[in-house]
């Protein structure tokens, strides 16, 4: 598979240049590059270079085509974004819920379009028909209205993460310093525990279960080594200081 | 959980206040309303008005501060976007793999700031160092630079859709003291890194960003009013003593 091939944006009618332009950065930013306009209504626009920032290299490849069916050769499943509830019901998805199943057509090598309307009216009837999907972005019901780029900002954002769904570690992967072990971590708890006791500041409105606070404190924070070792460094420092007094 | 009154988006030195319409905008979609801006370069403008669509009945309620300590007040949770990489990592994760964490703080009545960075230049590293958690949005290593207002758009989409999914039940619904307000744990760790001065215990083989690494253990805990509390107290025995000496 190879989104980025198998994919293509279709805006339809676009009015606001400035929108395509938005639309080919949000769509660079997720790994896609493959920009179809059809009918446009101010293209090519000076706004689309500005919009685009650093996508603009990727400008003199948009695809400009008169209507839907010359953007849609060579697609084998064609997804229809659109919030509006229709006369006839479509499989009308979530996003979130639908990705997968998108991901799952660009897998077995289909080639995919996912079609974005009018800034003011969406996508027509005729087109939603020409839809295997409609997919609707959730949002607040009470103003679900996406601008157009945000719009395909978010598509492109959920079709990139589940892309990588199972491939992603966590950034903890790559923490700089070891994890320290327990047994470390219990020993500077109880330093701890003995230089307090040594401070006196047990009881000074510190009442409620307090030994069995400090535990927890340092244990849910899963500290590294290097913590460990400054803290039993600051514990020792203070017992110093108490020793010389 | 009320997700809108619990969670404040701020945004630090906005340049282009285009970008603070479309991201109340985006707030709105998603069902979020909260916006602080701390220093705007360009606020208020028209083009704020422009921009927000019919989001514009959110501009009055838009709280604008000097700095972040202000915007932070009252806040539990500091989430700040980033995609850099810094010399003390932090713990930094993935936007859709995190959202079901920031969901669960909000379950368990902590007030959430997301915080976003300037256009240019993001966050500085004193303002990553106030964050419990840094949070990146996947995108595509050759261009990962979504413009600010997207960046809004897909944090608010995933948290929306996130706070949809089943609530995982997780022991901290049960925590018995609330949880200490991002303020007091700065002026703690501010607190121990002084009296760590007075130790000298800095420069005995704890080289590497001692610092930073002081702030990062401190926030990533997500500490309680009484752990602060008790903190504070250990922190002034030991000032006594060094002081009696």
């Amino acid at each position: 598979m190879s989104l980025n091939k198998q994919v293509k944006i279709i805006l339809i009618e676009t009015t606001n240049s400035g929108n395509i332009g938005s639309a080919l950065r949000a769509m660079k930013t997720m790994g896609f590059d493959n920009l179809c306009l059809v009918s446009p209504k101010d293209f090519p626009s000076e706004n689309v270079e500005t919009m685009a920032a650093n996508a603009r290299d990727l400008i003199g490849r948009i695809q400009v085509t008169q209507n839907l069916d010359e953007a849609l050769e060579g697609i084998h499943f064609v997804v229809g974004t659109s919030s509006r509830m229709r006369k006839v019901p479509w499989p009308n998805e979530a996003l979130d819920k639908v990705a997968a199943t998108i991901i799952m057509e660009a897998n077995i090598k289909k080639n995919i379009a996912i079609i974005f309307g009018r800034e003011d009216r969406g996508l027509t009837n005729d087109e939603l028909q020409r839809c295997n999907l409609h997919v609707n972005i959730p949002a607040n019901p009470e103003y679900p209205v996406l601008n157009l780029a945000m719009a395909v900002q978010v598509v492109c954002y959920q079709l990139y993460i589940e892309s990588f769904r199972e491939l992603k570690s966590s950034s903890q992967d790559h923490w700089d310093v070891p994890m320290a072990e327990a047994n470390h971590i219990q020993r500077l708890i109880e330093h701890f525990i003995e230089v307090a006791e040594q401070l006196e500041v047990f009881n000074k409105g510190n009442p409620r279960q307090i030994g069995a606070r400090i535990k927890r404190m340092f244990t849910r924070i899963g500290l590294d080594e290097m913590e460990v070792n400054f803290m039993r460094g600051f514990l020792a420092a203070v017992e110093k200081k108490l020793e010389d007094k």
